[in-house]
């Protein structure tokens, strides 16, 4: 078991014991069996195959500051995975996919489920409906665990929510952009540029790594700079292995329907500009920088080597 | 103009100015064109006619309790009807609606734009995924106003944070009723009434009072009663006439399509049970039990009438 794979072990217990009280406790707004069965598809998709990546990266910047209230700050970044539960549902209903982490969608699962009794009206579109909602509501439950928690001292946790919802905005019009650039038939470097930014950099690294920062009330004042160098260099290379696992791996692999990128309109780098050893030269030398700014940040060795293993962890993964 | 065009007088421009603050911020993500001009149309929606009757309700409520912040409290209701936004660009995009307050809905409107120019790609579907996404970004405003805010003793922070928390999952979990429903041959009043319960009650009247008393700070033990009951009542009542508005109103009144609860298989009490006139019977009831409620709240003569106002307001819309 790697690192990341222990990290999701040790989290898992708190997203399940919220799901399953939240779940729980809204079975008293209504017992009818259909809606209970949606509500329940929540457990289904949150804790199917996801990685945990946002919370682990999160949790490896605490830890390297020096953070020491590891359940605190577990529980505290349940809130960062809803969210992304969230960001998914609604994206698999913008790409039309079916599948992920190898179970079915929201919206399919809804859809499937309708059309085995005897419904009336689209239910394609009712489908889609219902995961809006459930997406929705991972929102909120997000929020609430982020915003009625108190186990940080108010200073601190309003850092860390300032910073949330900067990831919100920026993360949200990386979707934008994603969306509308299906429709070009031409786009600029500069575009693909502040959506990889934005979606990948800005949401699977700077963010979280900011977010961990600030929970571990290190005010080190080159954090904020290393933060952002770190994650851009982590995000640039996540995003070109993502591209090149959607071009060669298979869909068992991924656990998601692949090539869906092409079928898309979704321009990347490689669609675009890039062949396959450029990239892989890219994803390199991205991995090399961040290593090197590990080196140089100002920590001990053992700190160090909480962000070194989450460069190795991105870097040797084939998800 | 009566006491809710007042209101909206009042408490527009603290919406504006967050908004027009938020859109501006987010241009330092990207400059494109397209991506600034959908976001430009969260201030055409959120601006047009909406009758801010939430945070009217809340404010309401808060006043007759002695609250005197009025500033601050006006800042904060920004959330519940930023929220409000939210939810009905994500409703609209459920009922395939095209107009919302004498305005093209959002997913329409993204559309139609696109359809202007050389475009690849189901644009209808396209339109639909920006608008899950500014729906999305809307809440998250919502979010950034309720917990950045700062005016507010923590402690009724909380409460009031709770209440909004509780509020999603009612209202959320009505919408998913109020979908399923739509694909059903045979649906029973306990559905029904449950759906009212937890879209209109719930989310109109009962939680937004409850909102307002937990800003007043005033620990008043009949306060959470009275919310109840008082919610219930004109919650009921404004269900009813929606309903009928639904039927005898045209399209110029109520500025938007109007005749689609039915084209959308929508339940309702009058597609279902009753006459025209049990329903006219039934919202003169739930206004006079409303009335009689305030009447026997202890409360001064001047504060009972600010909730006497709200019932009056209600009680004479034609919208």
């Amino acid at each position: 078991m790697n690192q990341l794979q222990l990290f999701k072990k040790e989290f898992d217990p708190y997203i399940r014991q919220y799901i399953e009280q939240k779940i729980k406790n809204i079975t008293k707004y209504t017992k009818d069996s259909f809606i209970i069965s949606y509500l329940g598809y929540i457990k289904t998709i949150v804790l199917s195959a996801g990685k945990r990546i946002r919370p682990y990266v999160a949790y490896s910047m605490y830890l390297a500051l020096g953070g020491k209230e590891t359940e605190k700050v577990l529980k505290f970044l349940v809130s960062i995975e809803l969210f992304h539960s969230f960001y998914l549902v609604h994206d698999d209903i913008m790409d039309k996919a079916s599948l992920r982490h190898s179970v079915s969608t929201v919206h399919k699962h809804v859809a499937d489920m309708l059309k085995k009794g005897e419904r009336l009206n689209d239910l394609n579109h009712i489908g889609n409906s219902q995961a809006i909602l459930i997406g929705d509501l991972l929102f909120s439950w997000s929020q609430e665990i982020l915003n009625l928690n108190k186990d940080f001292n108010q200073k601190i946790a309003h850092k860390a929510k300032r910073l949330f919802y900067e990831m919100v905005d920026e993360v949200t019009v990386g979707q934008m952009i994603d969306v509308d650039i299906t429709t070009r038939k031409k786009i600029s470097k500069e575009l693909i540029d502040q959506k990889t930014y934005l979606k990948t950099a800005g949401y699977s690294f700077i963010k979280p790594l900011q977010i961990g920062a600030a929970l571990s009330g290190n005010s080190n004042k080159d954090i904020e700079k290393f933060c952002k160098e770190f994650g851009l260099r982590m995000g640039m290379a996540f995003q070109t292995q993502d591209d090149l696992l959607d071009i060669t791996s298979t869909d068992e692999e991924l656990q998601k329907t692949t090539s869906s990128d092409k079928s898309q309109h979704q321009h990347t780098y490689f669609t675009f500009f890039k062949s396959l050893d450029e990239g892989k030269k890219m994803i390199k030398e991205n991995f090399e920088k961040a290593k090197k700014l590990v080196e140089n940040f100002p920590l001990g060795d053992k700190n160090k080597n909480k962000l070194l293993n989450l460069v190795e962890i991105i870097e040797q993964r084939t998800f």
